[in-house]
């Protein structure tokens, strides 16, 4: 067979040439902005001739600070194509974490939407080796501090788009990303072009999301999360119509877009679910056009899901995933003998986390690696291998503890069914999920046991309404603290969301055999807010 | 990313362990078989047991003549896992064929249907590589002069299954397949396991036929040609319940099949589709289940699209590809904006040859190889490239001629149009397709030429109710001809499909600028069966 590389310029090239009409929509402030992806492909081109202008070249970093638009997407296939690698900035990072995945990452340009400024100005003496800051958008270039700074339309404009895609290995980098860890810095994941061409094929499959021609996709997950899991790449190589939510989107813009573009299937964490739900309690809305709608992130409640399917006949398949795995792993794909089965028999799959994608082999393993039945009963730790899946975080030594035997350690705990439908019960990690983002407990503990009253600290997830989980903090404390205190100690070390919004006193902090905080005791007893009424630091002053 | 091979056994790992409950089922005489994919992988294994005890290793060739059963599905997987050669060899091609391809592949061992071995015994002197022979089937092994022979179910309850599959570089050759020149013997295409890995995807993705769990798959296409077009690959990978026709089929089986076991989805040459149109039209059934007839290998007819749409309810789309494809190179997806657009637009792409695959790179190409537009109007030859398309013929110095700049020259004539849909028009190498098979004009004609009463001779394809295409022989002689008499000199190198049924007898052979027979203007001066009536070379007795 042809030794042909699988490269991003292939999905881009089926996008321009066979779909070459389909649209691109993108809200922005007051208008919607709509073009084709021909028109995209060219543009696409200019921008890679402008980064080369702009001194990057193959294996260069090309660092985003950016929403969910067109020009965002242009950098999706205008970064990798040219041979340089799109590292895609989470905006809410807390500023430090920004400057610290910009200077281990190395890059060397970034682009910019215009209200990122203020935050990158506080940071850019700190940055060691960014050579050129592009401001998106199409307005001019707001008065700024960043040198040097230019315009990304003047920028394309200068170029005419005549540029053949070059060739090269399918391994080499194409983008990154970086998840946050148990404790330290953000670590960093890198994709190669066969990993993302490889991912957007299992996306547009049956028995996935299926990305296709005829639907009409709106990514509500972040372009800086995971690659909007996979679904640009899969949408170009598919001809879909994407709508964008462009800048500052919230549950009533994703909602508009919705209606007024005919969205076929929207893909967002589960907390921006429920804040869809609560957009559309307060003001209905047509949604008969929306068939799917993908939650991921963690996992949807089954009301949450009977909600969207009673009230406007919107299935809600979930999708288990992360960083290092592209990210899709699972997929919630109903297999017709439980279709057949009955709506409870759907419902009893449709809280698991889904079958195995092609390619991603799951080990449901014991505490050393060894492999547990799949019988819907023994407890493991889900370890994952594939050609989807990363190898290393990019040059960092914690790469060594999150790998065995050649397979990640997903940190995610659970069950694997004899149907093969994973279900995820625990988490390894001291993580919380919180509105679709990742808080360490271990380093708000740290942070808390550094505060002079603090004797001891533990933080675990509670449930919330809104944003899913929450950190709650329980202090052993020497003298009295408050709420205003513990929180004033907190908020120069972490973004103002991470903070735990309740801190409660204990008298001891219970521990596992080995002397570990024992955090499943803790989160079980404080589940209910009633019984974490008593316990809580008085607010201060 | 993890550096994680495609490999065929992780296609089954999916079909074993994510769809294990999922059956196989095989019509067979008197009785249908049916078991699990749990049980199919257990086979698998112990035929690559019993092939290893037979002296198969890595790299060996492993040939099949075989009808569509549990059994050759079992070889699809087991061979080339183990690291083996699955080749699949033309039940129909003329026995010199077949022996001809046995030691051109070198194959090492025989899997035998019972009723090849007849065939089998004749050449078997001539069979220089082969070790031994494996009699298919659950009989017991017939009386036969092979030597040394075996029963395959004796072979595999010798054996307990416990194998792990090696693992090695996706680039070795896991399957090959003969096609027909147009002159001399038929040349080898051999895929590789990414080859394989990655034609499965597209097989399963939205806008391709669309393997998937919740459908039943019939191959009728045979698993010698191509592998089934993928269909049995792919089949593992998504948990397809698979519905094998077994040996000798006709359409009746077919439809039998389709009736009793629920088939969604079929899969067949379009001269089978005419086949069960006829069948379908003697005797009606209850075809309410099957939702999908993929027609290929030629274009099927408009009106066959129609009556299987109006009588049954029943899509045909088509695909275009080739045994040095995977086959499939274009599928007639019917995008949204034409399918809104009413019933006329969507025949009027229904008769096309649709849309390139994913990965495969098509160039409508000028005589020199340069690439023209996608009008719908310029007229070219289409050149393919991609992972799935062969760099090259199996040993075989015919390789140069096929192949130019590193685009493979499919020799079919067409155009595309601005939305990317391929429309062959015509073919530019002398090939017939009757009946799903390729015949060689060339070869015709030299057989024809080498006739004492023959001064010169034109074979082209003229349409045929039944076999879509037959060759019609145009000679010119220097001394009266019978039917009979040229059909006998033909008889003993062709297989007797292969013959012409009609001999004209013409003053002179028409030619091109350049000297060539111009077969343009014999197919249009000889379309209608009228127009051949008075030339026909006598009966003979």
């Amino acid at each position: 067979m042809m030794d042909r590389p699988l490269l991003i310029s292939q999905l881009l090239w089926r996008g321009e040439h066979v779909f070459g009409e389909k649209e691109i929509v993108t809200r922005l402030p007051g208008a919607y902005h709509r073009y084709t992806y021909a028109e995209f492909g060219v543009r696409a081109r200019r921008l890679a001739q402008a980064l080369a202008r702009l001194g990057v070249g193959p294996g260069d970093r090309v660092g985003t600070l950016a929403w969910n638009t067109h020009q965002h997407y242009e950098s999706y296939f205008g970064v990798p194509c040219m041979g340089a690698v799109l590292h895609t900035i989470n905006l809410r990072l807390f500023t430090e974490q920004i400057a610290y995945v910009i200077n281990h990452a190395g890059d060397s340009v970034l682009l910019v939407e215009p209200d990122q400024l203020p935050a990158l100005e506080k940071i850019a003496k700190d940055l060691h080796t960014v050579r050129a800051y592009v401001v998106l958008g199409d307005g001019p270039v707001p008065e700024t501090s960043l040198a040097p700074v230019f315009g990304y339309e003047e920028l394309l404009a200068a170029e005419d788009g005549d540029l053949a895609w070059p060739e090269f290995d399918e391994n080499t980098a194409a983008a990154m990303c970086y998840t946050s860890a148990t404790t330290g810095d953000p670590k960093g994941v890198v994709y190669s072009h066969r990993s993302v061409v490889l991912h957007s094929l299992n996306l547009a499959l049956h028995g996935s999301i299926g990305v296709r021609e005829e639907a009409t996709f709106l990514p509500i997950s972040p372009m800086f999360h995971a690659n909007s899991w996979g679904i640009p790449h899969a949408a170009a190589m598919q001809g879909t119509t994407l709508v964008l939510p462009g800048p500052h989107p919230v549950a009533d813009d994703y909602l508009d877009a919705i209606e007024r573009e005919g969205v076929t299937h929207a893909v967002a964490a589960v907390s921006v679910g429920v804040l869809m739900r609560d957009a559309l309690e307060r003001r209905n809305r047509d949604l008969s056009r929306l068939e799917v709608l993908w939650l991921g992130g963690q996992a949807p409640p089954l009301g949450l899901i009977h909600w969207f399917r009673d009230r406007y006949g919107v299935e809600v398949p979930q999708g288990w995933g992360m960083t290092e795995a592209s990210p899709l792993a699972t997929f919630t794909a109903v297999k017709k003998r439980i279709r057949d089965a009955g709506q409870e028999a759907v419902d009893r799959t449709l809280v698991k986390q889904g079958l195995p994608m092609p390619g991603i082999e799951v080990r449901l393993a014991d505490e050393s690696g060894a492999p547990l039945p799949w019988d819907g009963e023994s407890v493991g730790e889900f370890l994952l291998r594939g050609p989807t899946v990363t190898a290393a975080y990019h040059d960092d030594p914690r790469t060594a503890a999150s790998f065995v035997d050649g397979w990640f350690r997903t940190g995610d705990v659970g069950v694997i069914d004899p149907d093969g439908y994973l279900q995820l019960t625990d988490r390894a990690k001291d993580l919380i999920k919180s509105g679709g983002e990742w808080i360490s407990s271990v380093e708000l503990e740290n942070a808390l046991m550094s505060h002079p009253a603090v004797v001891e600290a533990a933080v675990v997830a509670v449930t919330d309404e809104r944003w899913l989980e929450r950190p709650l903090a329980c202090v052993v404390v020497r003298e009295p603290v408050t709420t205003t205190g513990l929180r004033a100690h907190l908020a120069g070390r972490f973004a103002s969301w991470q903070l735990p919004d309740e801190f409660l006193i204990v008298p001891e902090i219970p521990k596992t055999g080995v002397g570990k905080s024992d955090k499943k005791v803790l989160r079980a007893r404080f589940a209910e807010p009633a019984s974490r009424q008593a316990l809580r630091a008085p607010d201060g002053s």
